[in-house]
């Protein structure tokens, strides 16, 4: 059986590493674009932050290490199209610039996600930078530290890691949002209190100018000076785009692979598509949103990673099947972790929920303990039926601890009353008596049973 | 309506507290041997390792705070016996030596536990202590101070948290441990890695004499050296017992008070005793264990604290149940933490599973983050249901965290297949893409479906 797998970050190369251990004497080939395969892309912002100072330490696998078991790794072979009915790839060899075919039994397809990059005068300039490859990290390092200024236009995730990565390295920074406030995946209690923390700490080195996009890069292939909606002009050495990114499915959809509603491709819960021995994993694929009940696209490393693993035990005929995602994430700011599992109160609303929420800052663990930090929890019930529909936990202190204690809650369908009959591990350098988690959902109880 | 509480530790003083908000109007009283109310036991062996430097600190509520709500505090008045049948309790007050009666409408037991004194000879002398009331821990300071070397006998929770507590006071510790392994409480599995780790790190400042007991404390009214049943004998400036406590329920058995199989008080889910208007709640009573589906005796704070509320609330005449405990606990040796929830293996024998485990070593956060540390997790789940049972993590790493994720999954029966399907949240300084606690899941899944 020749199998082709397209993609080699988290997925594909979590599909390969888990085909191969499943089916050893089976031809399995990796084909990607890139010169890199088996690189956390999560880990790059912590990389430019200086956490560590070798950027190999992001690689999970080499090519070699693939190599060694068995399978084949075609770096910088990009997958044109698929062409189901005979069975093969139009492939495209980008060192050579040749293109041939070869054929398969079976395919993967994980080609991840690729950067959004908003219509801006002048985007192409050479020190304009979005963070996808290791390449363009390696590519954003080496302008940063000839940088003084940079400009970060975005306000998610990456957009905060790389905050934290450019103050580290003793750069200001200008950041364009263009919503109200940081971090706008959470509700807007929860980003207020981000966004007040973020700049508390970091005022001298961040000028925030929010409800601003970026129109034009002011410069001649180089930027010299960034142009906002509003007027503003300001001069920079750097830009780097982090307004999101989109599911990477051009060469999917060019094949006759079908998407789903949120732009993703369409997979079923064993990770198979709309066309027979073609499965696709990853951020390029559409995920099930266990609480919502309705498809998302929330791409994650750790989905991806199941996703691989999933589509690996179908693609060798065993069976597995992939249930779905309860929107968990963190990250954090220097200290500040911010973290949320399940529905914010927006979407709560948005999938038809009747959401009631509390919102409980208490101290992490006993006041007494010199180590003791707050945090705020937010925790969120549908009105009708007090099923637990998510929280958001940010602060100093130990949050995402609790926003974990949630996730087997919401699997499980709890109500809020369930979980508060919770039994949590304490000890002063661990907790309160009453952990805040059940402090929060205590006053959710009582704030259910009044209304 | 009059309500007498007896005792003001944990559940004591989380019932009145709550009482009094539930019905301000209320004649509420506290009755205690003790010359302190409200203070966290728990707390006392952090402040004994130099956490915090005012024991003061400890207390979570004062004698004048509870008068300023209207509940009078007797502080050294001993409930020497109730008498249901006039509704009135016997006391003594320990500073006048003069016994007393009165009346109560409704009554809460929360008397606690006492320290376990093993049969020693000169157990009595002064300058041998056992960890429970403020006093003995002002009093271990206070010699502490003036000591080279302390003994301590026992290998539990207390013990190990005062191990850390002598050493950071820069004494020489010798400890009797009747067991193999320190923290007894862990499955041997477990129980072997703590030991290893805390006589590595502390080799110079620690003789260990496992399956050793005292025997003799030589001296006369202060103990200057010890025997123990092998013929060791060794010289000592002080002794702390730690060797377990016991539910302190001679007066309420003294008084007609059913106790449970376990020894503790029995109640019900409201906290009522056999008794009418005679509740119980804290370490005095017994506990259901959810998972176990039957009695157990597990004294902590986070439990006084809950079953403190809902006796409250009963008493006030509203309606909550307490619905069990999961076992879970935690404590940590300086960086190492030590966590648990659900039952151990060998407790899963004893209440009739066919317990299957695994052991799973792993880093707690991606590998080229510098704070990654390395955690051992033990995840139990029965070999006919699936259902998962327990969980144990050790590590200088993050392993609290993983067990408090179980918690839930426990209350709501879920089978280790049910609790692989969770999302946890994931970025590179939190978790691997994979938490830990997954992976250790995976491998139990394999386990079993090999079994």
């Amino acid at each position: 059986m020749k199998v082709i797998i397209i993609g080699a970050v988290a997925a594909g190369s979590k599909a390969a590493a888990k085909l191969s251990r499943l089916r050893p004497d089976w031809d399995i080939n990796i084909y990607t674009e890139d010169a890199h395969v088996a690189y956390s892309e999560c880990g790059m912002p912590f990389y430019l932050a200086g956490n560590f100072s070798d950027y190999k330490k992001l690689f999970v696998r080499t090519p070699s290490e693939f190599e060694e078991k068995g399978i084949r790794v075609f770096l910088q072979n990009k997958i044109i199209k698929i062409l189901p009915e005979t069975k093969e790839v139009l492939v495209k060899n980008l060192v050579k610039e040749k293109e041939y075919t070869t054929n398969y039994d079976k395919l993967i397809i994980a080609t991840g996600a690729v950067p959004f990059i908003p219509e801006i005068k002048n985007v192409n300039c050479r020190n304009v930078f979005a963070l996808r490859t290791i390449e363009s990290c390696i590519a954003i390092k080496k302008q940063m530290v000839q940088s003084n200024h940079v400009t970060i236009i975005g306000s998610g995730y990456i957009a905060v890691e790389l905050l934290e990565a450019f103050i580290r390295q003793g750069l200001l920074i200008t950041l364009l949002n263009k919503h109200k406030n940081l971090m706008n995946f959470f509700d807007p209690d929860i980003s207020k209190i981000i966004q007040k923390h973020i700049l508390k700490k970091n005022l001298r080195e961040i000028n925030l100018l929010s409800k601003n996009t970026a129109i034009e890069f002011v410069g001649d292939g180089y930027v010299n000076s960034v142009k906002t909606q509003t007027g503003i002009e300001f001069p920079t050495d750097m830009v780097v785009i982090a307004t999101g990114i989109r599911p990477n499915v051009k060469m999917a959809v060019d094949s006759g692979i079908e998407l789903g509603s949120t732009g993703a491709i369409k997979v079923n819960k064993r990770m198979e598509t709309n066309i027979p021995d073609i499965y696709a994993c990853g951020d390029c694929v559409e995920k099930f949103h266990i609480v919502a009940n309705a498809p998302v696209w929330i791409p994650l490393g750790s989905t991806a990673n199941k996703e691989g693993r999933c589509a690996a035990i179908n693609v060798a005929g065993d069976y597995e099947e992939f249930n779905g995602v309860l929107g968990s994430a963190v990250t954090r700011y220097f200290n500040f972790t911010m973290s949320m599992t399940g529905l914010t109160e927006k979407d709560a609303f948005k999938y038809g929920f009747e959401p009631v929420s509390v919102l409980v800052a208490k101290s992490d663990k006993s006041g007494f303990m010199p180590e003791a930090e707050n945090i705020t929890i937010k925790l969120i019930a549908d009105k009708k039926t007090k099923r637990l529909l998510g929280a958001q936990a940010v602060g100093i202190g130990d949050a995402d601890k609790r926003v974990n204690t949630l996730t087997s809650a919401l699997l499980s369908n709890m109500t809020i009353e369930d979980f508060f009959r919770n039994d949590m591990t304490y000890a002063p350098p661990f907790s309160t008596s009453i952990d805040p988690v059940l402090i929060a959902a205590q006053e959710l109880i009582n704030k259910l049973n009044k209304s």
